[in-house]
């Protein structure tokens, strides 16, 4: 398939003027380019079935989450939001034919459910990002809304991300290659994270902030939990690690971001994180919020996302 | 709530009378039998909402798999190889209050979805194993019933892992609890692999052996794919490394494995890994079998499954 990006084994750094004038999506792979076909088999997509330009060329907005139900509901959301003709309701699963993950679009916006863990968003991400670059898409901008624990802070909180860190609160990816390790970068875009913490000032009573996210492998043992199947530290032990997060300047914790900050930093993808909290891991373990509370918990970081989306298309004064 | 188990901190090891009479699904949280209620957050179940034991008591049989349609397409077989009641088509998904997992129970088989990637499922086993312990359920069997890419051998083929090994050929699981690195045994039950190779003697056209089964993080850079958004090694590189998996005894690779061995191994459940293998890694990188290839494909782990639980309940007689 002809692109017209240059090929990645050219370059692996976007040119300067290039980017700045209009920032593709890499892909940082030299085969890529003599492949016959792609087929991305987790979205149930390809080069040679489906004609990627025309349905995902115009896509400037990714919008990533662990709940296929609530990347669906977002993108219905946005749907009414952008004032796009019909009620959005009947939108359709673009992945249909798998159900590893949905797949949502609705005008420039992209909604795109990622299961839960490292693995799971890493594989949609390479797909994700294969298929932006066969659709030949530029200046993307790709936000995980997600739900997270939150320490020190009040449930219903939403955490912008400025740094993802690991479970010893580095930040750093660890990737195994092969059977090598190789530590990438997990630093996310300081412009963005500030623009939507601008934004976020906008919407009354929903307290959001900007912090350090810790990403782990694990719910239970790996977050400190006591309430899992196997747990073998005290509960001293916990809130001591819990603490020293927080001090080290975590203000939440989910499962995602490090593998997504790392991707979308080494694609060229403007990328963020926007998590909102259940609970205050300082005080409990188990998430037992009414359905409606944490309904409208979970509608935060959309209610954020699609006024930053709408501010990005201009939208805003006319909405308003 | 109460238990007819032993506290899981009074004894960590099953006692071993109890263990050959009865094999109980052990929890090893010293906490859990304090707390006035459980729930079981991404099942979308708990204690005092449900009654576990009446709902859950007489499951013998676990069946875990990824893909949830696939999860429920097994329920539906069981429930017709069952000879149960009805057709089994309206069968309903336990956790249908959450997309995080499905769940379908046919007599006393329990089938459930586990998504993609170690720290998805580890999750849901947190979860189930929860679930086991407050339904009192005893003499478990778990299997695990997935797709795979296999080393050296024909697409469709079937391998029942004996060891579950990482990235780097070592049977291990490496945990991190809190900001430690816990290692875990990944070894599987022998005798039940040996009676599911046995059983599968019996089924003409498919390929079956016993094998190790590679567990990864990734399916693409750390599975030596050459498709994927990010490649930074040669073909070269690439096959050596998959040899070199073939000459420590790997057959096939996934990505659920080494945790689910040593979670179900801490535990005491009787665990097997069965995946069929959609393609020979040492050929090629992308899945492209035809719709119905994939579908029988996918048929073969369950048809040996469905032998072997029906032998397990003495109904294969009477059935054949």
């Amino acid at each position: 398939m002809a692109s017209i990006l240059p090929a990645s084994n050219r370059s692996m750094r976007p040119d300067k003027n290039t980017y700045e004038r209009k920032r593709s999506v890499y892909v940082k792979n030299p085969y890529l380019e003599g492949m016959d076909e792609d087929i991305l088999y987790h979205l149930d997509l390809g080069t040679k079935t489906h004609n990627l330009p025309a349905m995902f060329g115009d896509v400037k907005f990714v919008c990533v989450g662990g709940s296929p139900n609530r990347m669906k509901a977002f993108a219905q959301f946005m749907h009414k939001e952008l004032r796009l003709e019909g009620d959005g309701e009947d939108i359709e699963d673009i992945c249909a034919g798998t159900d590893r993950y949905c797949m949502f679009k609705t005008g420039p916006v992209l909604s795109v459910s990622h299961g839960m863990g490292i693995p799971s968003i890493s594989i949609m991400l390479h797909e994700l990002i294969k298929l932006l670059h066969h659709a030949h898409c530029c200046d993307v901008t790709i936000i995980r809304i997600g739900t997270s624990g939150g320490i020190g802070i009040a449930p219903g909180s939403v955490v912008i991300t400025d740094t993802a860190v690991d479970s010893f609160f580095k930040p750093r990816f660890e990737q195994v290659i092969l059977d090598n390790v190789v530590t990438r970068s997990t630093e996310l875009d300081k412009e963005l994270a500030n623009d939507l913490f601008n934004c976020s000032r906008e919407i009354p009573n929903v307290p959001t902030l900007i912090g350090h996210t810790m990403c782990t492998y694990d719910f239970y043992e790996g977050q400190g939990r006591l309430d899992g199947a196997l747990c073998s530290f005290s509960r001293e032990k916990k809130l001591d690690y819990l603490k020293r997060a927080y001090r080290a300047g975590v203000r939440n914790i989910e499962m995602e971001s490090t593998v997504f900050a790392a991707m979308c930093g080494l694609c060229g993808l403007r990328a963020a994180v926007v998590c909102v909290t259940l609970l205050d891991r300082l005080e409990s373990d188990q998430i037992n919020l009414s359905h409606d509370v944490l309904v409208e918990y979970q509608q935060r970081p959309q209610l954020l996302i699609s006024n930053f989306i709408k501010k990005q298309l201009g939208l805003c004064d006319q909405m308003s």
